[in-house]
């Protein structure tokens, strides 16, 4: 089978989707992690558009990729004039790209009424165009905009729109669901004929909108088309793109294609949560194959099912794609999702009484707004105190936390933490950029003499959510901290070994929640510091 | 064409999803929903797994569900006894719905290695099952676990296993991708071959997990299914099960097929949303048709042409389906954004130079974290300030919020703020459930001696999202406010007209975030108070 071409958009049309917004730096990371992916070409902008762009153009020169082409993307030249004059022209040619994408219409209804030009005169702005990039020597993609809508109104223009741009000299024909209206079965019927006439590598480019992007990139391809285009994340105006990790995935698993390189499959997962991260955006826990809950079992008798064998409830193994398999405690969890997520540090499988009551505070706390999907140490803390292997490190005397705002001044955050800790009394002060930051400065100062461990550990994230939001300020929220430890600071043979782990708390006061949090995470950290200490 | 029925299992499978968690109450409620929507069954709980699935059936009587006909959850008997003497058989007849739902094995490798019994025995555990609950009087829908896995390892034994529940007096085959890895075109040819073999109705159940739940439950739809699984937003165990908002729209949009009710269409949107608050959940944007996202243009160039004509950028008009348009301003946006957004009010289309400066502070302010898509009432007062329409109802002296908890007791939560108004100084106090509450308090306290309209100003929603998160406590925190206020609170005739708004604030201090959208807040409303005071 051929190749499969994978051209990533998600610097361009991705970043026409809400919540999608990326500096110039950002821009220039995720360039550089898709070239470490292997994607065959990075679209980075739209110079004309905007100077950000521009500047992309400029810097992602120097990273130097390895694999991918970057290609610049621009509309054809505007009508009544010639393409050499059209400052969209000379944006695009100014970016100094190997390859140049070009968008133009394909149907009837939008070169009439929202270009406002004639059939005749859109094929010669098609032409026009292309032409002007080759003799620049660019490689140019065209991408056929509405073509599955213009295809259905008049198949015969549509195809000669493809046939300018071909003839012109592109190298691909991009055919887009632009509005992500298109059903699979046209989808495949109009790739197939379009590469009974034309000779240029044929491609799809699709959308959302009716929760079909990836059914129909995929019918593309069954119907012959070697060249995909997509966003990291499914990014992308509306709802989005179709989203290229899974049709990667689907590609190489469900249908034997090549694309990308031999091990780029393990990577998907990583590269999913380097864009989020890097665009500030709260994943999609569902999201096929790289999402955090993509390999979750809940259900008590799938968990059970689960630990007998993987492929009862999973269609491929997690670590094919980079991700890993959860069992998740919830009230719908059986004793095994307890005995699972106890694992085999506490022994505890075959002790019903204590997985019952394990269980039931659980249920409880789940009932008050905990959730310990994310919050593993905070859960561990919970079976220790179950099954007597808790121990209270430090006791609270009280705390106070003060934010004062002067007109014209920045809001000024201190806060104070007194601790017994043993026979012994500490009380500190803090200021931090806000009130939590104080509030940890204050804690850790209080621990530290008796605990020196404590630097050890490291806030490493922090996340606010408001439950139950009906009752507006008083609402409740939750907390959920994210830290790392260093596993063995003692021993040089494990230097260096970090664990990442997560803790929670919930509360109508937004300081008391995060105070819960960070409390637990400096107990979890020093129970683990205490046994560890004798091990290898 | 043939009525497709809609199935949801947003109670039983939905909830084995990540973060999906329901009280009884708001399993209630739901169910409700669902059958003001029009759905045909409500697969409410697994009777058997939790005691609350248990309360659900008997409550749900009280309800007097119009449409909807609701079923309970169970497995096939366990090997080994009679159907009658199995508690899980019991616990469904308990449950007294008009339909059971029976889930049994199709595949030799569930059977032997997850059940570990023969392959004739799983065959008499499907038919004494069906046997039983129809004896007992209930409609029986069998759901074929893996189907679609099972009759590709081996067809025949597969279909024994349906045709073993159509002989007992199964009503429906629902064939399930329990694992989610299936392609339309296998679920396409297993349909039809199932068609041939069996004479009950046929229904699809299909998962997410390579993004192909909605095509391959419409592919077994084309193939000639007519009843279709799902879940409201998708929910469900790992990537989730298909989202039966869309694939209604997509069945009646696309394929002209008939479900539900006539006026179901425009329900859609609500539905979704009502779901999301029952459960806590955020929405997910970019969901096809319903999300918030669905209709949101935020390129200039797409901005531009939806005003000339929306099916430009919309494969369908966002009323059909109950949602609606929406105009974003972001670096992306051209002046068209900003003119569309600041509507008729402020006349400013033409205005180059305001378009253009607005423009830049939208664009700074995004850089600091600022997102103007979900406040709009901010973005006004950005506006207000650039063409001298802005007035400042009161400045600030000084705020001051502590917050103290002392060992074994609740936080206490107090705000102070001194405003100055007009020529007179307010200092107020106020405690809260939590220092924003408190902060809140104090401040409508100082403003309401001069400005009583206050009251008509009322928060309904808070939400806090960390962004930049890799700088722990001290990251930045966005906090977003939605108010609800009487637009004409003097004129009887309008009086009860709501307006709903958003206001934003953005610090390294969560508490300082917060003060910003509440001032924005009560501006916002004073300012339309004063300006609406002499309009109809």
């Amino acid at each position: 089978m051929s190749r499969i071409e994978i051209y990533d958009t998600t610097l361009r049309d991705g970043t026409q989707g809400e919540g999608f917004n990326l500096s110039l730096q950002d821009k220039l990371a995720i360039a550089q992690k898709l070239d470490e992916l292997g994607v065959d070409y990075i679209e980075g902008g739209f110079p004309l558009s905007n100077p950000k762009d521009a500047a992309f153009f400029r810097d992602v020169r120097e990273l130097k990729l390895k694999h991918a082409k970057v290609a610049a993307f621009g509309m054809t030249r505007r009508r009544g004039i010639k393409a050499e004059d059209d400052p969209g022209m000379k944006a695009l040619l100014e970016a100094e790209t190997p390859v140049v994408t070009i968008v133009g219409k394909s149907s009837e209804f939008q070169v009439t009424k929202v270009l406002g030009v004639s059939l005749e005169e859109n094929l010669k702005m098609i032409g026009d165009t292309v032409a002007l990039m080759r003799s620049a020597g660019r490689q140019v993609v065209y991408d056929a905009e509405h073509f599955f809508d213009a295809y259905k109104a008049n198949a015969e223009y549509a195809i000669r729109t493809l046939l300018a741009a071909q003839e012109a000299g592109a190298s691909v024909l991009a055919l887009c669901d632009t509005n992500g209206g298109s059903m699979p079965e046209h989808v495949a019927r109009a790739v197939a004929d379009v590469l009974k006439q034309t000779s240029a590598r044929v491609g799809v480019h699709t959308h959302n909108d009716c929760g079909m992007a990836m059914a129909n990139g995929l019918a593309g391809i069954a119907a012959g088309a070697t060249h995909g285009q997509g966003t990291i994340n499914g990014v992308g105006e509306r709802c989005g793109n179709m989203d290229l990790l899974p049709f990667i995935a689907n590609l190489r698993l469900k249908y034997g294609h090549d694309c990308l390189r031999a091990d780029s499959l393990k990577h998907l997962t990583e590269t999913s949560r380097y864009v989020y991260e890097i665009a500030n955006m709260s994943p999609i826990n569902g999201q096929p194959y790289v999402g955090a809950s993509a390999f979750a079992h809940k259900g008590g008798m799938h968990v059970h099912a689960v630990q007998k064998d993987a492929s009862t409830y999973e269609h491929v193994s997690p670590e094919t794609v980079g991700n890993s398999r959860k069992v998740l405690v919830s009230e719908m969890s059986g004793q095994s999702n307890i005995a699972a997520k106890a694992g085999k540090k506490f022994d505890i499988e075959s002790d019903k009484e204590v997985l019952r009551k394990v269980l039931g505070r659980v249920q409880d706390l789940e009932n008050e707004g905990y959730q310990f999907e994310a919050a593993e140490a905070s859960f561990e803390l919970l079976l220790r105190k179950e099954i007597g292997r808790y121990r209270k490190y430090f006791e609270l005397d009280h705390y106070r936390c003060v934010i004062l705002r002067q007109n014209g001044s920045d809001p000024l955050s201190e806060a104070t933490v007194k601790l017994h800790v043993g026979g012994d009394s500490q009380h500190q002060v803090a200021e931090g950029d806000g009130p939590v930051a104080a509030l940890d400065g204050a804690l850790r100062k209080a621990l530290r003499a008796h605990y020196p461990q404590i630097d050890q550990v490291h806030l490493t994230d922090y996340k606010v959510r408001v439950i139950n939001s009906k009752d507006e300020t008083s609402a409740k929220v939750r907390v959920v901290i994210e830290c790392k430890r260093n596993r063995s600071p003692g021993d040089g043979s494990t230097e260096g070994k970090k664990e990442l782990f997560g803790t929670i708390g919930v509360s109508t006061n937004v300081i008391d929640a995060s105070w819960q949090a960070l409390v637990d995470a400096y107990e979890y950290h020093l129970v683990h510091v205490e046994e560890g200490a004798g091990q290898p």
